[in-house]
Parts: C-alpha cells; structure tokens; sequence
C-alpha cells in the first residue's frame, strides 16, 4: 500500500494507493472521522455500478454506516444542474445532514459531480473520492469539483477537498484497454512538467502499465499523484504555478471540442496537444530530445502523436480562440524547455501554432 | 459615514454604513480592487431595478467599469437553479472572467442568489454587496449564500465572504413601512442576544427609526452589524457559537411555513418567535423583564408579539418538528438568560414549546 498527503494547510487530506482497499474502506472511514450517526451517500455511474457498488455498500453497512445509493447515467451529460437537483432530493430523502458525507465512486465524471454535490449541499458536507479509473488519479487531487452549463463546461463550481482518496487498484483491473491508455496520457504529463526521471520511466515500464501489473501501476499513480499534489499545494486556487498542468490541454480541448466531446477521449486529445507543444518547445530552442522523448513514451503507451487527417484545421484554431486568455495574434501556452520542466509563453504567435497544428497531421 | 470590519483573517471585509454613498460606489470599487479590465454583472430584482440600478451602473461607468446588469423577478422563487443558471448564462455573454465581481444590489433574496452565482462561477469570484434593506443588514454579514430545492430553503450553497458592503441609507428612504418594521425584528435580535444597552436604546429609539432618521439608523445598523460580525467572527462556519443568531428563529421558521411563505414577513414570524423565547426564558428561571423588555421593545418598533387566532397549533409544532437536532420528546432552543445574553438550551421538553404557542395567541 502506498500512500501520500496532499499538503494544503488544514484542508490537507490523504491518497492511499493500493489492492483491495475497497473491502477496507470502512476502517479508513473511521480512521478519518467519517461520522457513524449522520447517513452517506454513495454517488456513482451506470457503468460502475454493476462492478463496485454493491461492494462498497455492503462493507460500509457491515461497519453500521448508514449508506444510500445513487446512480446517474454515465457520461459527461451527467454533470448538469438538473443532475445536481437530483441529487440533492436523493440527499434530502436518505436524510444526509451537515455530518453526513458524499462518496464519489468512479471516474473524473462523478467526482466532479459528487464532488459539487458535497461542496453545495448544506453550504458543504464532507467528501471522500473511490477513482476507478486511471485518469482519475488526476482529477482527484486538488478539490477542483464542477457540473456544466449549456454554454461551457465546468462554469459551475467550487474548490473543494476531500476528507480522503481510496484508490483500489483492483478496481482499475476491469477498465477498457482504451481507456487504460488514456488515463496513462495524465500519468506521463506529470511526467512531463516535473520529473525527468519518471517521465523516462514511464517510456520504459509501458507495458507493464498497459498490462496493469498492479507494482508498477501503483508506482505510477503514485507519482502521478505526488507531481499534482506538489503544484496543487503551492497554488491551490489555480493563480499560476497550477497552469502548467495544462501542458497540452490547449490544443487538446480544442480538439475534444471539435471531434464532438466523447469521440476523443480526454486523454488521446492531450496526447496529440503535448506533441504539439514539444514542436513549440522546439521553436523556442529547446533540446531535439524534448520532441523525441515526448513522442516515443506516449507512443509506447499506445497513445495517438498524429492528428487523424479529417480534422479541420480551422475548426481547431477557432475553438482555441475562445479562450479570453488569447489576444488577437498571440497566445498563452505551456512550453517544455526540457524533458521535466515546462514554461509558461504568454505571447505564443498565433501563426506558429497554427503552422504546428498542420504539422501534427503529418508526424510519422 | 460609520464603517466596521468583519474579522475573518484573509477573509476579512469592511462594511461602510452612510447617506449617498450609491453616488461614491467608483471610489469604493476601485479602493477594494475590483478590476476595471473585468466586465462586473449587478443582479437585482424588479422591485429595486426601477429605483436604483441605473445610478449605481451609471456611476460604475462613470468611473471606465464595465457593467452588465440582470434582473430577477422580485421574491423568495428566485432563488432557484433554474436562475443560477440563467444569471450564469448572462455572465458568459457579458464576457465575465475569473478577475470579475459579481455585485449584489437588493435585499436578502437578492443577496443570496447573486452570492451563490459569485461562489460558483468559474468555482468563484468576487463579490459585492449593496443591500438596499433593513433586513439585508443580517444576511450581508457572515457569507451565508444559497438557492432553494423545491424540497427544501438554502440546501444548496456556499460560505462566500463580500469583497465589501456598501450600505447607502438613502436606498433605505423608500422601503415600504411593513418592510422598514420586519427589518427592525433583526435589528432589536442583535440587541437581544449580545448587547443589553442596545436593545433598550432599540426601545427608546423605536420612533427614529420607524421614520428613518438617518443617524438613528446609520448607529442601529452599525450596532446590528458589528453583533452579525462578532459572532461570525468566531465562529465562521456555524459550529456552535453562531446558533444564538437563531433567537426566535425555530418558531418563527415554523410560522412561515404554516403561514406560507410571504404571507407573514420573516421579521414579523420572528418577533413573535422572539416573544415564545422569552416566555421559555422565564420557565428556566430567567427575570421578568426578559420577558416585558423583550415585548416592549418589539411592540414600539411595530412587530406583532401575538399570534394570530387562526393559526393552527398542530401545524406550528409539526413545522418545528421538521428540524433534525430535535428528537420525539426534547427540541434544541435559544433562550434568553437576561436581557443581551442568551443560552443554547438542548433538552426543552417538546410539551413546555407546545404550551408557550398556544400562550402566544393570548398574548395581551
């Protein structure tokens, strides 16, 4: 078993990381003060639920917690203010009160829901996320918890933290082969922006990543982990030390916006952004390596590194002009200087990044 | 021009309490860093809209702000998702960033709408607050903001302090006279739980500020305010402390409900809640003038101290029955010991509450 502490004053909480933590969890509420007296609410998706929920639920019962269930659909439609309406009568109904708390049981979809619900719910009640999934491992540090309006994705929202992290490996043993690749995108940015060393690793031990060996996958997420806890912690309301770990995400959001949300998965989309910025790296004189290393550990996480050729390359420059941080002709992006570190351009020409955004459909 | 600060460590804000002090707001905006490169968003209701919201954009104007304005219809139903999400689609549109304030012109309702749209969008931004009420003296203290479930009031909000409050008592000239009296009620509670001298100067003064006198009312707002603030201060996150400012809440929640909401003024069910308080006061021995002072100054200020006949006793203790800290047999109350200082008492005997409502409908 793993474990790490995100560090953020007297809001700071645990990561455990480790084999059949679920059929523990009722020790690790009580460690952490989950109260016995106040009813839980369990939050998850359709797709989870068939697979952990009956799990979790019977083992918190068996510990005389009081626990309600609910489940939504799966998918990022889920992260509505209707949703969030619903929730909040299931809370009300299963009686969930000021000492009650939210468990958030699934991928970066419901804990960014749950995470809302516990944040908003009687001015906020506690809240413990169970990741299973591998992009998770990102989203559950650093308490940044939305649903979405019409109009733009996670408008609405909070910073809110969680009492605990209880990451069951075993649970990541059942995810979808492509999946697994795209929660390995995150694993290796962290990689990327912080830790040399481990960014090589990644490259190195892929296979057993993609294979799931439970040892090196658990050293990746807990690196994963400690690389975002690290930032987080010096900059916990996102001023500016937390841009960078948007490395990739420009171009990758842009792309998630154009394909249609859900045809690229989160991950594939900054796969293809950070090759993106390791070209611009290369334009601001970075080492050839900063390209070549990129590239070669993505790819061997079975990662896309070549735009598919229907994209529409002024579909993409459109929707990345909607970030307000763009003027007309420059733009903000996170720049590797080298395999490890990353800098933050804020006067990026527009004219490059489009020259780059061409250049990506022809990598080899 | 009287001012205070609510102690809240880097939360802390002032409240600014004068005559014209609408026509001053550029000054105060730009002395408290409110960015002019950032659009603002004023929200406000129907009612106010027509008196004040013009002077207040125009003057931000005036001063090179960017203004948009939203107006709500007036009353408790605006507090809703279904507005967050409006107000939230107003703010896209008028291009509101993470550097923008959002600000809160109007009373209670107004106060708490417009601040949850603050704590949420974009995971939250500044804030402001103009209350243009008596009553919104209580809510602009303590950062209490929230929207309405159709299950149940404020379940679903945020502790989000002001940047700072700015108290125009001019926009107070034109409250209509039940108004001016249901804000008082809060006013005189303030006096009642913590400061002896106040509630009778409350007595003395009732004539003053029935009529609005500027100074009277500048000194009793800034009185009320400085008690809100004290408390809060202390205990930010409703623990323990804070729950003396329910003094005369629990039976008058109750009579709203039974009532239906608007019928009885939130101010005119807890004046008569206040009374049912003392009466308990006096079953646990308190003096009698706890009781005569408390009826007094309330009756001079223009409250109700009796119930109305046709309020249904059974209905008023089903109602309070509703609330979670009481259990079959004993309820949770603020009681007043003497007159400015009150004691959380946790066993009252559910049958003393029931024999002091019925008392209330004889009152003289």
């Amino acid at each position: 078993m793993r474990e790490l502490t995100v560090n953020l004053g007297e809001r700071s909480y645990p990561i455990y990381i480790g084999e059949g933590l679920l059929l523990e969890a009722g020790a690790y509420f009580v460690k952490h003060g989950i109260s016995k007296k106040s009813p839980l609410l369990i939050i998850t998706d359709e797709n989870v639920a068939g697979k952990h929920l009956d799990t979790l639920a019977s083992v918190l019962r068996n510990e005389d917690f009081t626990v309600a269930t609910a489940v939504v659909p799966a998918g990022e439609s889920s992260k509505s203010l209707s949703m969030l309406e619903q929730l909040v009568a299931k809370a009300l109904e299963a009686g969930l009160d000021r000492k009650s708390a939210i468990v958030a049981l699934g991928g970066g979809v419901v804990g960014d829901l749950a995470g809302f619900v516990a944040a908003s719910y009687m001015r906020g009640i506690k809240f413990v996320q169970v990741p299973t999934t591998i992009l998770a491992h990102d989203s559950s540090v650093g308490g940044k918890v939305a649903v979405n309006h019409p109009l733009a994705k996670n408008i609405i929202g909070a910073f809110h933290q969680p009492e605990m992290v209880l990451y069951d490996l075993e649970t990541l043993q059942s995810l979808p082969p492509r999946d697994v690749r795209s929660g390995l995108s995150e694993v290796v940015k962290h990689g990327l922006i912080w830790d040399e060393a481990f960014a090589h690793w990644c490259g190195e031990n892929a296979d057993r990543l993609l294979a799931l060996e439970p040892d090196a996958l658990g050293y990746a997420l807990h690196k994963g982990c400690s690389v975002k806890a690290a930032v987080v912690s010096k900059d916990e309301r996102e001023n500016d030390l937390r841009a960078i770990l948007n490395l990739g995400h420009t171009i990758g959001h842009a792309l998630e916006a154009v394909a249609g949300y859900g045809e690229l998965l989160h991950g594939e989309a900054i796969s293809i952004g950070m090759i993106g910025s390791a070209k611009l790296g290369l334009r601001y004189g970075a080492p050839e390596e900063v390209y070549t290393v990129t590239k070669s550990v993505l790819a061997k996480c079975g990662l896309p590194v070549k735009l598919p050729a229907e994209f529409d390359v002024d579909a993409i420059m459109e929707a990345m002009m909607h970030d307000k941080k763009f003027s007309e002709n420059t733009m903000v992006f996170v720049v590797p200087t080298a395999i490890g570190t990353v800098e933050i351009k804020r006067d990026v020409p527009v004219a490059w990044v489009r020259e780059i955004v061409e250049q990506l459909k022809l990598e080899a």
